[in-house]
């Protein structure tokens, strides 16, 4: 296959992952909208390092794990943000100084 | 659905994507030996703008464009190293101080 043949299975693929990532988010709302109403911090350690051990365990190459481990990291961020929109929705406007009502890691 | 419920969706994305990470490096791999051949540069930034479009005309949310564009620079910086080593695969060894045979864009 060419180059531009390749760009275009890249292209397909990108599709694919961007449809997966919507799906992830979707799921990572819900479970803010799930928190919201349990007090649980959007920042737990231990389940992203399970997410990193299930990365790790489905990878059969070529990418090493610390490369898809340096990708989840981005994702997770982002995630975590849009969880955190989840739980406290009024978060866009803290200029007036007032407290927030829930300790949020931003990650920012 | 609960919070396991949710964490177990997640996972099963993850790992979907995971596997067309991969895929995805292998056809990078595969334009870095095409490209070896052609001289080509490792950077191209219009193939990047076309990268971003796609993505964003991919987008049906609730993730905006520019979380897609924030995760999508990531997996284009870990996807450019790999294409590097396909190109340069002695890159491990620069300490001796010679010269670099290809105008290589790190990006790291």
């Amino acid at each position: 296959m060419d180059i531009p043949g390749w760009r275009k299975k890249i292209d397909d693929l990108d599709r694919r992952i961007v449809e997966l990532l919507n799906a992830r988010a979707l799921a990572a709302k819900e479970i803010g909208r799930l928190k919201r109403n349990s007090e649980l911090p959007i920042y737990e350690p231990v389940r992203e390092k399970t997410i990193f051990e299930n990365v790790n365990k489905a990878n059969t190459g070529p990418l090493p794990n610390k490369d898809l481990q340096h990708i989840f990291e981005r994702i997770i961020d982002v995630m975590r943000a849009i969880q955190r929109d989840e739980i406290v929705p009024d978060k866009g406007t803290p200029k007036t100084g007032g407290g927030t009502e829930f300790d949020v890691e931003t990650n920012e």
